[in-house]
């Protein structure tokens, strides 16, 4: 079975979004053992859309389109298709009643276009958007099959996974099942290196890598008669995997380091506070964009200036003064000063060269202490984090913020 | 004239690598006037390459590929366009000499088919590659041009302005130069709405609206004999875009807004200072991703709990008890203590329910108040940032913060 993706909008078309889409279907379509050979981007346009979805039809089993089923005159999807199948379109009652529900809420006339995004082909599959209002839909017909999603990818992503997954499933008399394996601090070639053998070796279960915005992950996918079995394929190729990877696993399904942290602390009753310097609060916005983060998160505070470094977390201006505000000692200071200051279980200090300037031969940038002070773990981590890359200060503070989100999950004694 | 973009590579296809440069190159394109009505993604096989370079072929004037030009048995891209022209491949010296040095510099053996990446077609336009080894190549044939650039971003986009840009220009007579002028706080619908008369009628300078990741830039494009020609056609309707959009421009050419708010503090020498409850960090994130953020910011403080309100930025516990966290009357204290605390020129405090829990009848999910504090504006803003997204937190966090720095901005009196 193959399949193509179509991404329709001429805001992707032109560049002022990037088709993240398209990668997110691609790895989740080969994860379910479905091969693509092309994907493509068309505009608004109602005759090219319509050649694209011939082109796409006549080389593919299964065309996936994003976009274009919103409530505007240039949303063309659903009649493009529907004019291709020869199909009529008809209101989706539930989907009618949550927009209508919405208006309803916000106490606002709706206008009659915004119950065209409700609008279905007689007799599609049809997709619930539990994050939206425009629903998804999948139309078969003469072995070719048409599976049409929203462009946002808040609403498309939980829509693929929770509905289109099962769906693309049905006729399969096997369960597809994968275990993510989450990793940071290993490059993608390293970590292929440490597990070519099985790999190349094994085929139920499968073991791929994914390299993520941040960090990796390394799926584990087995197919078998059920959840049961599957898992039961899955799980000593996890340990496996555990074992060669050491301590650059930090969990199994456990979503982003971000994540991990905000989990683990809730989980052990623990709570945090910042001292940042050269992540800017990176590392505190970080953990405050997972919900649930106020139970754990006392305060961050951002010291630039020597002058605060002092003031609000008590640093010894000696310190400053002899090893600089950049050092092991500053960043020793910084955690143990805030843990204090907000009498968290867990203290962490970053300080650093984020570049471009300000980097001397003693101290390039890219430079970076990260200390963490608590019961459990009192350590300091040196790194330099200078890749030449061509937005340096962007990655070093990023990589300094993950590299400090790591070494928190550490001091959880996770 | 038009163009297609053909991504060539199984790490695109498969979705392990997200196409930014599909991106980039259609809004560079649009730049310079040049029509897309494709894009293509298609993986390392070489009759499916050949399939898709005649279908791009068949449709648009102009060819860009990226990616398939490095040294390994599955970079096709240059036998593919040559064997299509008919053309043969020989060695680029240049671009040997770069491969060859960086070997002997490394004391490295080199293998043959590294100096793969240094063939060209015969007769080809040869682009140096300043930031890696693969040249880029342009062949033109018949009125049809393929242009082949490198798939690492960090390659492919300055040669892509630095060379491939002023090739493309090369017959033109005329120069092409646009101005943007940059948007916040007024959707695209409405700014369509506030600009259609203009952005319908007038063709030289054209006026397109691009939504950009957070707000939108307005671009004003002319073409003339010159750059001062041009200006001279651009200029008067940037005004006249100021002039219906109000308040909402926050500059022309000035970029996000954090690099207008930071521009604006350097150029008016003044400190700032911000204290941040719901957006747990990301304004003072966002300030210092901007290099020399330093010189203009003197801390920041992430105050998620009452206590911490209290104990570092004095805010009063009866207006804690009696009004609550999320107040006019907590954002004014957050505002005048960090800024009292730090003795910066103007103070932010930010407070609300970021969600998805938290939220009351009386305060719901999204109820935000930002204060600002300086000699020139003290002023609190009540927004209700409740949409209903997906990620309505992320959301939540994200325009909270664009509104603070809108306020920093008014507040330096830019």
């Amino acid at each position: 079975m193959n399949a193509e993706i179509l991404a329709i909008g001429s805001e992707i078309l032109l560049g002022d979004i990037v088709n993240t889409n398209g990668a997110f279907l691609a790895q989740e379509l080969a994860a379910l053992g479905i091969d693509i050979y092309h994907q493509s981007v068309v505009g608004d346009n109602a005759q090219r859309l319509r050649e694209s979805l011939e082109l796409s039809l006549s080389r593919a089993d299964i065309v996936i389109t994003t976009g274009g089923l919103g409530p505007t005159y240039d949303d063309l999807t659903k009649k493009t298709v529907a004019d291709y199948f020869g199909l009529s379109l008809e209101l989706h009652a539930p989907s009618v009643e949550k927009i209508e529900a919405l208006f309803a809420s916000l106490n606002r006339e709706m206008t009659p276009n915004n119950l065209l995004q409700a609008e279905v082909p007689l007799g599609a599959v049809v997709f619930f958007n539990d994050t939206g209002f425009a629903p998804g839909i999948a139309v078969e017909q003469g072995g070719k099959t048409v599976i049409m999603l929203p462009g946002p990818p808040g609403e498309m992503k939980p829509m693929f996974r929770n509905k289109v997954v099962p769906f693309l499933q049905k006729d399969q008399t096997s369960t597809l099942r994968s275990q993510k394996v989450n990793i940071f601090g290993l490059g993608e070639s390293l970590v292929e290196e440490k597990l070519r053998d099985i790999m190349t070796t094994y085929t139920n279960p499968t073991i791929a890598p994914y390299a993520k915005q941040v960090g990796l992950e390394v799926r584990v996918s087995a197919k078998a008669k059920d959840a049961e079995a599957a898992d039961a394929l899955i799980d000593p190729v996890v340990e496996q995997i555990k074992q060669r990877l050491g301590s650059a696993v930090y969990g199994v399904d456990v979503g982003s380091l971000q994540n991990a942290v905000v989990t683990a602390l809730r989980a052990k009753g623990l709570t945090l506070a910042t001292a940042e310097s050269c992540t800017g609060g990176a590392l505190s916005q970080a953990i405050t964009s997972i919900a649930g983060a106020s139970e754990v998160f006392h305060c961050g505070l951002v010291t630039y200036s020597n002058d605060m470094k002092i003031k609000l977390l008590g640093v010894d201006s000696q310190t400053l003064l002899v090893h600089g505000a950049v050092s092991e000692q500053t960043a020793q200071q910084m955690a143990s000063g805030v843990r204090a200051l907000s009498g968290a279980d867990i203290g962490i200090g970053i300080t650093g060269i984020a570049g471009p300037g300000g980097g001397t031969d003693e101290k390039p940038v890219g430079l970076v202490y990260i200390s963490v002070n608590s019961d459990a773990l009192t350590t300091t981590k040196k790194l330099n984090l200078y890749r030449g890359h061509i937005s340096e200060r962007a990655f070093i503070q990023r990589y300094a913020t993950l590299h400090a989100l790591s070494l928190i999950l550490t001091a959880t004694g996770s």
